[in-house]
């Protein structure tokens, strides 16, 4: 039997969405070792549309998550709302901004940060389920607002930074710096983070930390 | 010395742009083959936008070529029209349907298309300086087409696809059917292809192509 993995998207590009290296390498080791990918997004408008050529926001412009995480896709996904944690045998996060930005507002509000109700609500139940949650980059960030709200307090990394560090832990995570191509497992609540373009790191080097969180979400569920 | 080797977009999405998978790939094996990525794309106005949830054009929509392909490759990219065969020491173009919209009009014209300016002439000069090239899924299309206009007959493959492959032979190009994990080199013109997506192939099966592809390319660099 396949293992069935959620990648929950936010969009299609690392300014306003997924960051799209991480969330190809992704779908790459999950298909070689097998597993279905569920591509997953919710539904609405991204929290803004950057453009990605002059790293400035587009005034006015619209655009919806699903529609956009689509493109990464190549069109198979599923919305947010009709996915439940029994539908799925473990759950990855790709980063990106969007992924601050879309599934909760870190990027602005930092260790305020509300997570959309949603994603609250999956990786609640999938929590509970104590199946495995991969996080990528600054998803963690993410992650560990969620999982406060269940009361869990999960070992994450996003790499070195200090301030995000921080912010991760005054959401009750707790923090391990780790390098790139590197991966930490909180085996007790059977998460799995690697910091990914949290450096400013080559593609190759990305790859490696992804491949090695996609075998030990694997290896869990 | 780490050769350049430019990788020619057409935006963010298989429908409308270059096709992610294809791209994001082609990047990943450049970097561990220690090539220096240049990531390219000509500036303008897509031919159009494409709902990637429904597979429905967006009536309307405008969105810049070069904007949408800095997703792919984020925000490091160089506009076409300031692009020289003399910087690069080879040249790769992944597919998706804005290889055959916004590189030329192949998805509409077949035969009789016409390739967007920049694009030949920059694979007119790379043809002339016997510098590789590789192609990816539909772009051996366009790339016939512009050869075509050099007196330049390559070998190619589009993988099986009768009537697309009937078109690149009315373009003076040679077909050879192949499988999406394979590859074709034209070594007297320099030039290799792997059919991708144009099967409904699994991300793993075009990662093995696309590997080949980006060999085969360094390898005659």
């Amino acid at each position: 039997m396949s293992k069935k993995v959620g990648v929950l998207l936010s969009g299609c590009g690392f300014l306003d969405g997924s960051e799209i290296h991480e969330a190809v390498l992704t779908m790459l080791h999950l298909d070689r070792a097998g597993a279905q990918i569920v591509a997953i997004a919710p539904r609405g408008p991204q929290a803004g549309v950057m453009n990605h050529a002059t790293h400035e926001p587009v005034p006015g412009a619209k655009r919806d998550i699903l529609e956009e995480s689509a493109r990464i896709a190549r069109g198979k996904i599923r919305e947010l709302a009709e996915v439940r944690a029994r539908d799925l045998d473990a759950l990855i996060l790709p980063g990106g901004f969007g992924a601050a930005k879309n599934l909760s507002d870190f990027a602005t509000k930092g260790a305020a940060a509300k997570v959309h109700p949603e994603v609250a609500r999956l990786l609640g139940e999938v929590l509970d389920a104590r199946k495995p949650i991969g996080a990528v980059c600054i998803a963690p960030a993410t992650l560990a607002a969620a999982a406060k709200q269940k009361g869990v307090h999960p070992t994450l990394t996003i790499g070195d930074d200090k301030s995000t560090a921080a912010a991760l832990v005054q959401l009750g995570a707790k923090h391990e710096a780790c390098p790139v191509t590197g991966f930490v497992v909180d085996e007790a609540n059977k998460i799995v983070s690697t910091p990914a373009y949290m450096y400013d790191a080559r593609i190759s080097e990305v790859d490696q930390g992804v491949a090695k969180l996609v075998q030990a979400v694997l290896a869990m569920a």
